[in-house]
């Protein structure tokens, strides 16, 4: 990129939380301007509106969705609903960098995608998890170096897969049996007008969701779980909806593996991530919150052994908003256009 | 009991969570009144500047915790520090039903109770949890008719032992993989003055707590579960802290036994509290949520077999102050005492 | 009534935040059965899928609002949409306890109703609140007794007008000049599905709403009050939506009036609520919170002379479901059929 | 300042909530590096065990707070018990800039220092509020430029002063008939373990607080307001603890002045606040929430006549520990030093 030259960025769906955390991030980023802002039933509508807390946008009025508006940009953002993106990619072009906030580009197996949701497959972008390591060596970083396509993770995924990954790389848990719980404050179930979403219902109230038929969630989960262990991997995967607008903290159980030892186990978490400006292995007894990652972009990990029942125990905290989807698209349109990595993001969250 | 007695009732440790709710609890029972209130540093304060909610005994003033106090009535509640309860239980005499709410007497394993605690083992009590199902047949409720000394279950062994209790006794579950994650709200942590249970803290922010070197309720809920199985259950617990001041949201898993099918698990459950009035199993597909059950003694389960995984999945929940606290309390001391097991009790909730 | 007999009750608009916590008194009360449940859309529906805390009545389908079916019963509830209660109460004849928990009946001002409500005014039943002073001396109660039509006040009416009402009475604060400003959980905004109701957007979030051409509000607190007073008394009143599931905290202000002083106004209120079991004054330089009221058929109250801004200050909290919806409502029909005015109710609340 | 040189900063009092937002506001500063940390009872402590969102400072341990250890920096901010600064301050020399974040420097009236303090006063320091127009014409912002001494303002005054100054400049608004309301979240409140703020009493729950006597923030509200007036300003304030983190709601309103029309009313507003980057007045219609500006340094706006009362509404919604304390003070800091008044500051919030 020639110097001080800023790209331009189009978001698509700017209306809902997901797009409106894209533009927060920007609103921040050194090397990006602002670009078109679409919706669909909002288009016409002032961003001011939508969403008040852009107050530096809030004079911005929403156009639709349309190949034409959308053109002309360096990166396109699309949070669009379930089928949508790969359309919209098509008619942009190959050079232009397109991230797709949605589900439809994240899965390799297509008969899992049409078992979950229902439709037919799109097909398959680099997966956006910089830091996820494989097993053969090497990260998932590299394979977003210079691409113009993008699926950005699940928020879910996101916190399942750097949490246990290491392990399972490592070869120190059994891929067989891993249990996870996972809460989400309640912006990660979008901005959907559903009566479980009231205020009303939601404060002062835990509960499962998603749950019986198996989360749409559990096969992608099962998917990075399977790149980092070399073999497949099972989830009991089971998300609640917790009492607050922010955060997922995923409480990740595996069995340990025969012969590993809990120096192993912490060595192989800290070997994963030294070198990760996102991920943040705490000192040892000091456990994550969803808090101090709040408006950040950082996941937070503690795991133990736990001897007793023969399991290890890694919690994670991210921002579902930020690392699990705003921050964590920004991360990998960094390095896919050879910007510093960290560019328009920081770790510090916003707390108390 | 005489037509029209009522039965006094004392509470010491009135100024905190538990000894609070009990007097919410007792302020709707037929038949019992109430009598002494003491604290330690509190004695000599109103009730309304510690338990402003408690209007109708604000103008009572808390005593000392003294034997003299505290003799004279026909039950007494103790929600005391650790260690504190056996020696009040063994001056207030055998006839005076004691009914402790902390955590002395609820181990038969001295060892277990000294390797958690720290402290030697004040001994064991009948048990207070009447809907549990025992290997031979039979419930918990037999050991407590006629009882002079209750050991007031913890409220997240409530909340997991009636979760996992049924498929146990039925031998439907393998009794060496289960894994529990479950959250709470904060009264669960007590009423001390702790920097993580600030609210500035707490709302907005889920963690852990009390993990890594095994939490203190994992030998109360295997001693249950063993109970319920007949054998030796192995137990991998996670509590969580949860933005809500009251509620446990227990997410229980385990390892589907060989050969049994999602027919005989609904069914084995339906079985066991057909005739409960407390624990509701939901109709299939509604989940439990904590608000349901908020300030009532419901226990609300739902289940699902996840085939893919090959574990049943058990989702609970309670009110941590009342069917975890003074409303299982009370529901035992009216088994005792021969009075209907649902005096001074209702399942419904407060909601929203 | 005769011993035993016990009243039957419809509640019309059950799926409702307002018609559930009337089922959820109703539950408790001694001498009423809760006969046909009934709904617009959600008739058909099961009860347990809209009020999933009335576990009691889960498995009652809801009907719908004909007069067939809510005909026959010796109380009725309404919890209908503006403008539906007038016709419903028509059809069921004069004997029929008809409680109208919608505005339709509060004003005697037919030109106010028109202006903030833009239709028809359907009349003016006698109107709920039976502890409100009048300015002639004796209560709002004695227009209760033996009627068989009760216009349930608004919540915050209620909240502001129990404030207020004494010092006007009582000649102690100057009619012109009364500010209001008034926190709401969102529960009293209904279970209309809007977006800034959402769970996302009201957690963490303080803001206020209906302002700016005049809350529906003040012509019925203006009434209350100026029936305290009188003559005539004029309200800035600005309602907030606060982070929390239920309860109102009114802070209210008035110019004291020349000549009063602090002495006269805290017997102003003593005197006026000495006897009366749901409104407690607290004690001096004890302040009020939603929080003690919760659950409770309470109103808490505390005030202050500002000698430096010469105005009295009175802070009120309520349950607005509770004294302000549905607690208030069974109240006043204990009072028209001649029941203890407190059957099924209890000052207590439920904390933390 | 040189291209390229980076100030350093240091921080007195790092452990508490307005210390850590300074260090997470001092993150994103482009012209700032952060210097010594300092604790009392902290000292020798990781920052990342106190504030733990902090996560790129999580290594950094608190010093004592001495001169020794503030020394040598550009600025020192002081985050201290009342009574504590001036004498730091005076050792630190004349050409450092010191920025006090407490109480002790803000009021120019010794007496309404000690009357609500109760110790003597210690000076009077420019006044941090840039925005705030003075009687004469002009602004706070003046009286900044070059200072080496800064009293950071309230979090209630900020907002309340921003709310109300430009009506009574422009002689709209009577000045001895001003009523606010204001709600805080709980951070204001600090992180003093008192019961009050635990959160299981916090969430749920809205109650005032610190009234009766007068609160310790009304003598700078109307300091403020009298300076903008340029005439004595009488203000009846009522703060009140709201169930969130953080957060000001103020709700204000004011008797419009003999004569004066809702245009000139709304057009005061604009004219003040036009070139203001960090003071918005909404569009008409659209209302401040404490959401839209969490986390950013923005103070969001709207106002409406309410003829019928005969009052002017104001309401205003800013960040306690931003715009109310932290990203206030190095707003002042920038102008101070010369620096983009905006430098590390941004409006927009974070939302949901």
């Amino acid at each position: 990129m020639e110097p001080g030259k800023r790209l331009s960025a189009a978001v698509a769906g700017a209306s809902g939380y997901a797009g409106g955390e894209v533009l927060r991030v920007l609103l921040n980023h050194p090397h990006v301007e602002i670009g078109a802002l679409t919706g669909a039933s909002n288009a016409g509508t002032r961003l001011g509106q939508l969403q008040p807390h852009l107050l530096p946008l809030a004079d911005r009025v929403l156009q639709p969705t349309t190949t034409e508006v959308l053109a002309g940009h360096d990166v396109v953002f699309l949070a669009l609903p379930h089928g949508a993106s790969a359309a919209v990619a098509a008619e942009l072009g190959e050079d232009v960098l397109v991230v797709d906030l949605g589900a439809d580009h994240r899965l390799a197996d297509a008969a899992a995608w049409e078992r979950f949701y229902g439709s037919a497959h799109a097909g398959t972008w680099p997966y956006g998890l910089p830091e996820l390591p494989l097993a053969g060596g090497g990260r998932q970083r590299a394979h977003l170096a210079g691409t113009r396509r993008i699926a950005v993770p699940g928020c879910y995924p996101t916190s399942v897969s750097l949490a246990l990954a290491p392990g399972l790389t490592a070869g120190l848990l059994a891929p067989d049996d891993v249990v996870v719980v996972a809460a989400s404050g309640t912006s990660g179930a979008g901005k959907a007008l559903k009566p479980h979403l009231l205020g009303s219902e939601v404060m002062g109230s835990m509960s499962p969701y998603g749950v019986g038929g198996g989360h749409r969630h559990t096969p992608e989960i099962e998917q990075n779980l399977g790149l980092a262990a070399g073999a497949p991997v099972t989830v009991s995967f089971t998300p609640t909806l917790a009492p607050m607008s922010r955060g997922i903290l995923a409480t990740c159980t595996a069995r340990l593996a025969d012969g590993a030892s809990a120096a192993q186990v912490r060595a192989a978490w800290e070997d994963a991530y030294a070198d990760e400006p996102f991920v943040h292995l705490l000192p040892e007894g000091q456990w994550p919150s969803t808090a101090q990652v709040s408006g950040g972009n950082a996941c937070a990990l503690q795991l133990a052994v736990d001897e007793h029942a023969g399991r290890v125990l890694v919690v994670s905290a991210i921002d579902n908003l930020v690392k699990g989807t705003a921050g964590g698209a920004v991360q990998s349109v960094n390095i896919a256009l050879g910007l510093p990595e960290d560019a328009g993001l920081a770790a510090v969250g916003v707390a108390p």
